[in-house]
């Protein structure tokens, strides 16, 4: 009975998810060629406003409660030494988010974000109790010996992202970021990849947290075995997130379709995030729409991320830390994109 | 006398600039080593903070008051149909930054700066009194008949721009970003990045506020004829600024001048902004250790600048409107810089 009301909600989702608002668009268009400035002049900045009207269906809707959902998880494969850090990290850095000392701690407070912490499958446990609690298990099998984890355990995680975004914009949130925190999740997040795209291991795998060049050559023999013995099947995102991917990232996929569905704009973070956004783009390809690139990842596959989602990103700052440390950043961009589409004058407004 | 005091005034300013405090930025990357990440994982961020310690000798000093100085000017070279817009507009624009509804004024609101509103020489008057005026002159010389402007107009024009800089950070500024309106000013920067750095002309000359293809071509042919008929000395960068620039660059060129010799980070917008900077670099190359490149403006001459100073850009928006909209929007990230250096922990926080 639990598992149908899962997949209930997984193909609900699916089954909400429509096209952006064409009528409100051509309205942001057309405001957007009034405004006191050459036509297109604002480059980047119109194309977010536009977006942001054809997905709320409203013409420069106001951004109040931004909030960022890091999903948390550890993953099986690092006992492969994939990984400069050992796995406890994952729960530390979790544990700094809530005392407000991590990188996205401090980017969330300066751009007026929450951050909702979720342990998807942390091997440890975050002492403070304002993590939310959605453990799997600790950690997910080690995709080199075997599936990372079941199909049903990837449905769920899948889920528990639909239900974390849907509560976060039931209480109120006008626009999501994501991050992640997971020692190894740049080795699952390469597998999916390639597994997703046929992007070559070569040009998509990179050093994560910083691995010698031994630990690079053993990473990417890591993810060839993992998915020459797991076979994921192509055009199957859940099959590939279930055989290589990870609690986090199949949570992170879930809070991608639930933005589209709940039509609230979110923002992709990194390499990790990026690949979420693959996996969820696969499952219907209408979630793009829905989405923002906040940065360009150092990570080497994040360029074929880019490429596979046809979206550009805002900032460029060569960052590789996730988290969700570019979304908090990108805030303040988007936010500017709909005051300038309420906010600016008219060539009108000028006597012109 | 009075022009005696004024080279003084720039002498003075261009003696008063130093190298980056080594030490400072020493201790910045040493605190940054150890937080909570890692290492160089924050990618620019880290840079930024780097500069920031440089620039002020401190290790993450606050950023309080932002300040952003746009310089407003007309260009008689208009008169040969240069820009698709016609001079009264600039006067129009400036006024509409008083009026709070440019698109700097939304994006300086957004980012709690404020923004100084300088007329260096508008061929109209800006009716409300809280523009400063500069004005050398209504509009330059047309540069396609003889000199933009008199050694000494260059000369005052860049002391004007020192004076309203050293006023800025008198009054508290943190942090200075520049901006300015002046139609016909994409041709005067790409006379003057032309005839300082060799670039070819069809690399950099771009459509500016709409232009025609066939207003393209005659904005390089103008752009060429200017060039040989003034014979601008490309190691002399005030003689360049007079034959063949504007009031609005030569005060922007004085302003970095002054930033760097006051220790205060300066932030540089888009490509007409970039070219003055590229001007003051070429008046002391130490200048540039002072600068930030906020965002890659979508004008072709702006890859030239950016090789140039050998700085790169924040932000990727495909923008070209000018006015320091590229800085508002930068300053959020580089306060950003700073509070990840102040407010990040470290390893030791949690343990490890």
């Amino acid at each position: 009975m639990q598992k149908r009301q899962d997949m209930d909600l997984l193909r609900k989702t699916l089954d909400d998810i429509r096209p952006l608002d064409r009528k409100a668009i051509g309205r942001a268009q057309e405001r957007l060629d009034n405004l006191l400035k050459p036509r297109g002049s604002l480059g980047k900045l119109e194309e977010i406003a536009k977006q942001l009207a054809g997905i709320t269906g409203v013409t420069g809707a106001r951004i109040g409660k931004k909030s960022i959902i890091v999903m948390c998880a550890d993953n099986g494969v690092t006992e492969e030494r994939v990984s400069s850090y050992p796995s406890k990290v994952s729960t530390l850095v979790a544990g700094s988010m809530i005392r407000g000392i991590s990188a996205v701690s401090v980017l969330a407070r300066h751009a007026g974000a929450e951050i909702i912490v979720v342990d998807m499958g942390l091997s440890g446990d975050v002492e403070d109790g304002r993590a939310i609690n959605r453990k799997l298990r600790r950690g997910t099998s080690n995709m080199a010996k075997g599936p990372s984890m079941t199909r049903e355990e990837a449905v769920r995680a899948v889920e528990i992202g639909i239900e974390i975004a849907n509560s976060a914009v039931a209480a109120g949130a006008d626009i999501l970021g994501v991050g992640e925190v997971g020692i190894g999740n740049t080795t699952t997040s390469s597998a999916v990849l390639h597994a997703l795209t046929g992007a070559g291991l070569d040009g998509i795998v990179g050093r994560g947290a910083g691995l010698s060049d031994e630990g690079l050559e053993r990473k990417k023999e890591v993810i060839r075995r993992s998915l020459e013995l797991n076979r994921p099947d192509p055009q199957d995102a859940l099959d590939v997130l279930a055989k290589v991917g990870g609690f986090d990232l199949a949570g992170l996929t879930g809070c991608y379709l639930a933005a589209a569905a709940g039509r609230v704009p979110i923002v992709i973070d990194g390499f990790i995030a990026g690949v979420a956004a693959l996996a969820a783009s696969a499952l219907h390809p209408e979630a793009r729409s829905y989405m923002l690139s906040s940065h360009a990842s150092a990570e080497p596959g994040a360029a074929a991320v880019s490429a596979g989602l046809g979206l550009y990103p805002i900032l460029a700052l060569d960052m590789r830390l996730g988290e969700g440390t570019g979304c908090a950043l990108a805030f303040h961009v988007i936010e500017a994109a709909v005051k300038l589409l309420n906010e600016m004058g008219t060539f009108g407004d000028v006597g012109m």
